[in-house]
């Protein structure tokens, strides 16, 4: 593997550009790119066996471009497929999320602690057992968010629906004394904004966007594929309407953003 | 022990009414103690110490009066201290609640299951431990629904409020698909026609009542306890105000009730 190829990153959609976000601020001289799997959004409540082949099908097209690592930068894909991504492509480190319970137990001061993600991450065996790991450390609520997801993906990030949904979520977590909420799913670090202005500001709000760039450095590093120099660019692509996606993607980006069409056979299943 | 004595169940309030319900209709022979921790209700946002020593007291009181068996007709007891209470009172079968996660995997056709819990339940070990067991058979969402249990309290089975709160709650469930809900404490029964009429025809709403009864008068058999003559007849007992919670309690269970007050040493902590 060569120090000098790209990163590839994949999400059901928009979301992971949260992740990209935090890889981009920490590893400046990476390429990165970056795939929408706008075709299938979301994935929150599509059954495990597409989001697995999907996953491996955005891998395979990522690995085909040249990457040196892959980082699944949607949780719903994490827990459905990365046990079997990493037995499937044994020779490319993959890095993935992890709703944050770990930090959380050690922010929390009221011991209540919520999870906003989408159902197929709550409902996932994987995170019934990070759910069992730390049973006992602190109350651990958790809270399905559906259509949270397609709202970042309409780019409505502050909607009078994306309130009203956000609040629905939020109460009974407030309700309940959480003073930490784990943003369980890549899309919502793009409401925090707003998540903030309803939880108010004495609850602590973890994203995982952050640590999973420290880890895929780490990653790089152990493995001696971090860049030494220049300046990473980043390239994008869509499963789903490229032209469509373009502004809400430039919008959540915050600069212009090229998004080219996959090539078919990475489309269909 | 001796079977002509009678049966004792406790529950933070009324809820654990909806366990007696199903008890006297399959063991209409049996004496039935009841006691509702009211001065202490809801259970579902306080500490397990307190919970455990709560139960602990309660269990005492009907261990004095007699009882043959004692049932735990609270899923946060339960989950807070089942296991404790089983250690300390070695010699008298516990009967306690558990969400029925495995009768509603059988009976869900669209694969995703919703529970609808307190706070202190979802958030216990024993719960995760019950999650993490299933994980894989189904989508398993859980929903903590902190107010419902008060709304029983004040027999508000009806009003606007808790039909605010139960939508809310049900929402997330039903958009992610739920075709079956279980309901994961003993206050939840007593809302059933207002979950069933929110939640539509086609939702099989699990409530572990029944089967709790069944496992009482398995666990009495066993034990030679069952009363094989006679008609058995309540006696209820609360912590809290016993005049305030009389019209309440009569109109939980159907017909009059007479509460007396527990003895102070029963009530302080």
């Amino acid at each position: 593997m060569n120090a000098q190829a790209p990163v590839g990153v994949f999400d059901s959609g928009l979301g992971g550009l949260s992740v990209l976000r935090e890889i981009r601020r920490l590893l400046p001289r990476e390429d990165l790119l970056y795939v929408a799997d706008s075709a299938h959004v979301p994935y929150g409540d599509k059954p495990e066996r597409l989001i697995r082949e999907r996953a491996f099908t955005l891998t395979r097209f990522l690995v085909d471009q040249g990457a040196k690592a892959i980082v699944v930068a949607c949780n719903t894909a994490t827990a459905a497929a990365v046990g079997q991504l990493r037995e499937e492509f044994t020779d490319i480190p993959i890095v993935a999320m992890e709703p944050a319970v770990k930090p959380a137990v050690s922010a929390t001061r009221s011991g209540t602690i919520g999870v906003l993600a989408t159902v197929g991450t709550l409902s996932s065996a994987r995170f019934a057992a990070l759910l069992a790991r730390h049973a006992g450390e602190a109350r651990i609520l958790t809270q399905p968010c559906p259509g949270l997801v397609e709202q970042v993906e309409a780019g409505e990030l502050t909607s009078a629906r994306t309130r009203a949904l956000l609040e629905q979520y939020l109460r009974p977590l407030l309700a309940a004394g959480a003073d930490t909420l784990i943003l369980g799913c890549t899309h919502y670090p793009f409401l925090k904004p707003l998540i903030r202005e309803l939880a108010g500001p004495n609850v602590d709000i973890i994203d995982t966007g952050p640590a999973v760039a420290r880890q895929l450095q780490r990653v790089l590093d152990r493995h001696g594929l971090l860049r030494k120099s220049g300046r990473g660019v980043e390239q994008f692509w869509t499963s789903g309407d490229s032209q469509a996606l373009q502004n809400a993607a430039s919008a959540l980006w915050g600069s212009g953003v090229l998004i080219e069409k996959l090539p078919t056979d990475t489309v269909v299943i």
